[in-house]
């Protein structure tokens, strides 16, 4: 009998960098639990893609949990807070930016840890990035270590003295080497979606802090970038 | 100008411990921000009472948020694993239950620390106890530490140098020290309910874990249990 495939929970946006952390766990042999969270952002397009993400990888199972984060607030995100526009890359990369959401990410791992325990995962996988978003304080690695160190105390796996690690494969990528990365592992970037900001039809707007990132990554990559702009002059 | 009143976030679940829970933020001083969290629990009538529970404490603010915990499963809590009735009280304190919640209570706390930075709490109160629930992992004072440290890495406050503490007033009291208390506090212990598996009108079962602890509790401290109990001979 072969031994049973190492299971992995992947936490999957629909985004550029989620996907490619996806088809970075399935590399090293990681059967995927696709694990999305609709927390009422307003790029909850992205969302849409996730089952042809899970398909195209491949996936084990995809599930959604909807938690209304727009009752709690405080972000560009989730709130009435105008998605900042046209930002000098330098700023981008600088300060806590509105579109932070109070403990999203906790509470994103928090799920991912759940279920990991449920379906006897060994990993979380989380697209994480300390380089475009240092202003994000919940990407950086000690916050991770942290939360491995919570899930040991507060799980019944943790108590009967196994892990369930955190691995976040792209924490010190640019955003050029993620989309090399991700087309070296043949990960479906013609599926993701990047836009804080889209319109009704799912355009991306190409100007938002995650758009621009996006493009100059494609741009250093001499790639060209799937994804549909809604001005034609982008 | 009188200084702001001091505020804390409260995990407020409707039931007697973190109702007491709720009656000691605000025994000391604080403005009370109650958090009710709906994973899809069998136990969700609890919930229903936490309005009549905030107006009776003088409540700032109630906020029910949603999450569809079912989807994740895993427990008798919220999947369609039978919840055990009649065990004896040496048994329901040792051991993982299978009432456990995979990562429930590290879903719990994330988003009371998103409430609590967006409200500027300075605290969190959470209803947790080690003496009754000795099997559950994620109530014991070293979990709690932990989710201390990962908010303080986790969050804009954090980073900012402001520590939310995690406040577990109960964490070491028995069932009847803790209606004692409640009582001393005025907490509206009649508002309070505990079954894990009420009926269709709200009743308690008076036989699964949570009511014969309760039941044991009322009865050690000498006062009457204002719950309507299922059956007339408990």
């Amino acid at each position: 009998m072969s031994s049973p495939a190492k299971r992995a929970v992947v936490l999957c946006s629909g985004g550029l960098d989620s996907t490619v952390t996806a088809a970075e766990a399935k590399a090293v042999g990681h059967e995927l639990y696709l694990l999305s969270v609709n927390y009422g952002q307003r790029h909850v397009v992205e969302l849409k893609r996730v089952p042809e993400i899970a398909a195209a990888l491949g996936a084990r199972r995809h599930l959604v949990v909807e938690v209304n984060l727009q009752a709690i607030g405080g972000s560009a995100l989730t709130a009435a807070v105008p998605v900042p526009k046209d930002r000098p890359n330098k700023e981008i990369g600088s300060g806590i930016p509105p579109t932070y959401v109070p403990a999203r990410n906790t509470l994103l791992l928090a799920l991912a840890l759940g279920w990991a325990e449920v379906v006897q995962a060994e990993a979380i996988y989380f697209g994480a990035n300390v380089l475009d978003y240092s202003g994000y304080p919940d990407c950086r690695p000690e916050f991770l270590r942290a939360f491995e160190a919570l899930a040991k105390l507060g799980t019944k796996v943790g108590v009967e003295g196994k892990t369930i690690r955190v691995e976040a494969p792209l924490l010190r990528m640019t955003k050029a080497e993620i989309i090399r990365r991700g087309l070296a592992l043949k990960a479906p970037l013609h599926l993701t979606h990047s836009c804080y900001d889209p319109d009704e039809q799912g355009r991306a707007c190409g100007r938002c802090d995650s758009c621009r990132l996006r493009r100059k990554g494609f741009a250093e990559a001499q790639v060209p970038d799937p994804v549909i702009y809604k001005s034609a002059d982008l």
